[in-house]
């Protein structure tokens, strides 16, 4: 596996179809799998490392965020990736940088709500990614299921010739959903931080026992989260998978998301729901510790 | 020549260097210009005829826009051109399209000020076509000089691998610059038409005398302009090409524009100012009447 810095780099270099996974760095299983994921289906898998600026709404939360470039090449390539792109700062938005890009509607509500600008962040640097990179297929966690919607609704919009695609949420055995900012839930806070997937899995058991009410099913998700000392809940919100529009009774995919803030992190988690099969996808668990915890 | 209706079957067709024109259509010479140029230096030349709604602030211009695929599709394999794509309205804005791209700075002021949102259309058309067509080369005429520095912000800021040239302004004999709105120009008002090429020409004599001042360049166009009757003046405006950032004395290259109303169709031009060399561009005049009028 090579490393570079540029675009032109990794056009020079890729061949085939190319499959891209976009991340900010310090992998854990769900980057993992999304890398597998594209090795299965694509020719050269381009990993993207980047810590995105204009995607943060705190500086704090911005210089907090972990990286480690030596660690995350050698997991992407072991997982199977060809080529690894980390740009500057300073070449993916030189001083001068006038362009933003928003996605109406899906980047409303929610994550739009509490962060803002971040998901106008989050367009514009995916869009630089996919006319630098030209992918044939990108990558992403559904985890970040609202970011997923207006990256499907920018691919489209724009007319890159990318196929999204969306995987399931890696949790750890006790069912905490991966993320790199979990390095940041030290001793008695990290008991609370299950709180969040523990709320959502209650509500993917109403949901697989018949409940088709948004209201029923966001109050039994909210109710849990309260419950917990130590848990600062901001939002428990369904919406639909595709488009991110509010709905009262279950009838298509929905995603049911939360957002709290634990100590200082502020952590996110959702499940799927799925009215045509009746089954809530709680996305997959790890058996054993994560490499995020000095693995692998 | 071959004309499609889709980016998939531009991707499939073209190889090679590829070269864009993008067109409103109703072709005169100075797309003729930008098609000759391309197929000069590139192996596949595009060219993409579009009446983009985004970019038209008032319905009764779009609706007077003219429009004529047949007669286009002959001119542009006449000057070159291996792929003419002629998108569908509803191709390119399906009914649910929330993606809105804009670039701060050189939207503002001039075209900005008076056509509202009217670079927001113009970035994010753009934007799909460089997605969708792949180009290596997109050629724009300098008629539209705020526009080319728009377009070359959001290439360079969204890392599209694109090259952009803009080329001179093509003028009827008598310096009227080309536009495909210049067919609407009857009788007495074609002669006041004439009134901003003659007020920029004025302006560029002074330049190439050796004034510097903004204000004084601006001051004589504008004078001109208003001793026309006919003629209701929107602009008179200088910025640099680069930026379209304000100047007080021309130390750089200058873009100086105007756009007006001539009874009920607005028209612009400009000249380009160049301090190295001391001489104005007023581009390049046609010897005969333009195909416009009914030719070749």
């Amino acid at each position: 596996m090579k490393v570079v810095h540029t675009f032109e780099e990794v056009r020079d270099l890729a061949g085939g179809r190319i499959g891209l996974v976009p991340t900010m760095g310090f992998f854990h299983e769900g980057h993992l799998s999304l890398i597998k994921a594209a090795a299965e289906s694509t020719d050269t898998v381009v990993v993207s490392v980047f810590v995105n600026p204009l995607q943060f709404n705190e500086s704090g939360d911005l210089d907090a965020y972990p990286r480690d470039l030596d660690r995350d090449a050698a997991l992407a390539e072991t997982a199977g990736a060809q080529l690894l792109i980390a740009p500057a700062d300073s070449y993916m938005y030189p001083r001068q940088h006038y362009t933003r890009i928003r996605v109406a509607g899906a980047s409303d509500g929610m994550e739009g709500a509490y962060r803002s600008g971040h998901f106008d962040g989050v367009a514009t640097v995916v869009a630089k990614l996919f006319a630098g990179v030209r992918p044939d297929v990108a990558f992403f966690g559904r985890k970040d299921a609202q970011q997923l919607a207006v990256v499907r609704a920018l691919a489209r919009d724009l007319s890159f010739p990318v196929e999204i695609r969306g995987l399931p949420i890696v949790r750890e055995s006790d069912g905490l959903a991966l993320s790199s900012r979990n390095i940041r839930l030290d001793g008695e806070i990290r008991g609370s931080a299950l709180a969040l997937s523990t709320a959502l899995f209650a509500a993917s058991d109403a949901f697989e026992a018949g409940e088709r009410s948004v209201a029923a099913l966001t109050h039994e998700a909210a109710t849990r989260l309260g419950t917990h000392s130590g848990v600062e809940t901001e939002y428990v919100e369904a919406a639909t998978a595709r488009d991110v529009a509010g709905v009262e009774t279950i009838e298509a995919e929905v995603f049911l998301a939360v957002a709290a803030r634990i100590g200082n992190v502020r952590l996110i988690d959702n499940v799927h729901l799925n009215p045509g099969t009746g089954l809530a996808d709680r996305g997959v668990r790890l058996s054993e510790p994560s490499i995020l915890y000095g693995g692998p």
